[in-house]
């Protein structure tokens, strides 16, 4: 199948892409910049992407940021938290309507290349602050883009979701079971030359990494440093 | 109500934001260039958005047109077809999933200012080309929405759209009533001087006037010319 994979570049979507790859299916990687704080994980998308020998399409929608700011993800005033995903504070980290937006780009780009597919990342340990992570959006979300498709996508067209019922931790270990180069992924909401080792995602990158038993190459601010 | 209310600058989608401004609600205009073959219609957006005294955002995608090509409405390398969209040719100038990646961008804007509700001025005339003007598409694109928004959305949220059942013809004689100022809306496909008068648009306008019994200020270049 020909599928059409949105890449961030953080190690859930780089796995999910390895995993689509390791099943045989030929993918158009698409990666969105919507003004996010900074363009690390755009470029461990793009290796990802020369790695597995797939067209990659970088979509640059940098007023989106100012447009949709107030969250810590894109707009520099808001602090990033430090903490675990399942704290109110993590609100602050939502991008309104983020996935809805990148899926409704990537379903467009599908459909003009008459792919077979969509696919994204999501999984069960983003459910809890993030409501565009839920399965039932996803599902409803699937509904509107075949309506909104008719006669234009592909027979039996379907957006992929292979870890909407998987923990990070179970992503850690079909990764590594797949040999995807986690240094090759970068996961921290701040910046810096390391990850920090404190923000939401990297106290999650971390655990999984930890609960799966894998060798966590990732070189910390905060634990290494 | 604080409604954000999407205007391309085309007769229907003025008449909506003249409509909502005549039934008193507050309203964010925002406009989507999405690397149209024209901007024409953009400016008649602003210029809208400037008489209603409305904030106008304008995003810019410049890429998506190429993303999406394959449309006429989007690649110069397709030719606009001439005709009614009743009919099979009108097929070119469908722009892959355009109404989900507009609403999704729109709907990100309208979380994030708290606004009370998404507008679309998609008629009933749209139905039978665009599969994301029917109804069954805004339904299900709501539940999404709605989905993916949960806690954050305002409390009743809803995707507005008043003319989902009505033709061209029922909004050119809304349009007429409420005085909206037909010279400062673009329909046409191609981007001349004058409204061609033969493309799908241009044949949809001109009927919806003649049917409504409004006089019709257009100068069509192969009518009038």
């Amino acid at each position: 199948m020909h599928v059409v994979t949105v890449v961030s570049g953080g190690m859930d979507s780089v796995t999910l892409a390895e995993f689509l790859h390791a099943e045989g299916h030929q993918q158009t990687i698409v990666s969105v910049d919507y003004g996010q704080r900074h363009r690390k994980e755009l470029r461990m998308a793009e290796l990802c992407a020369e790695r597995l020998i797939a067209p990659w399409i970088l979509l640059e929608l940098p007023q989106l940021g100012a447009l949709l700011s107030g969250s810590a993800l894109t707009d520099p005033s808001v602090p990033v938290p430090d903490g675990h995903y399942a704290e109110e504070s993590m609100r602050s980290t939502v991008v309104p309507n983020r996935n809805a937006i990148l899926l409704s780009i990537a379903m467009g780009t599908a459909v003009a290349k008459g792919a077979d597919a969509l696919a994204i990342a999501a999984h069960a340990g983003d459910h809890f602050v993030y409501p565009d992570c839920r399965p039932e959006f996803f599902d409803a979300l699937e509904v509107a883009f075949l309506e909104g498709n008719q006669g234009f996508a592909v027979e039996g067209f379907g957006i992929m979701r292979p870890f909407i019922h998987k923990t990070k931790t179970d992503i850690a270990a079909l990764g590594a079971q797949l040999g995807v180069p986690w240094d090759l992924t970068w996961s921290c909401y701040r910046g810096d030359v390391y990850h920090c080792g404190t923000c939401g995602t990297c106290v999650e990158r971390r655990e999984a990494f930890h609960d799966a038993g894998v060798d966590d190459p990732t070189a910390y601010a905060t634990i290494n440093g």
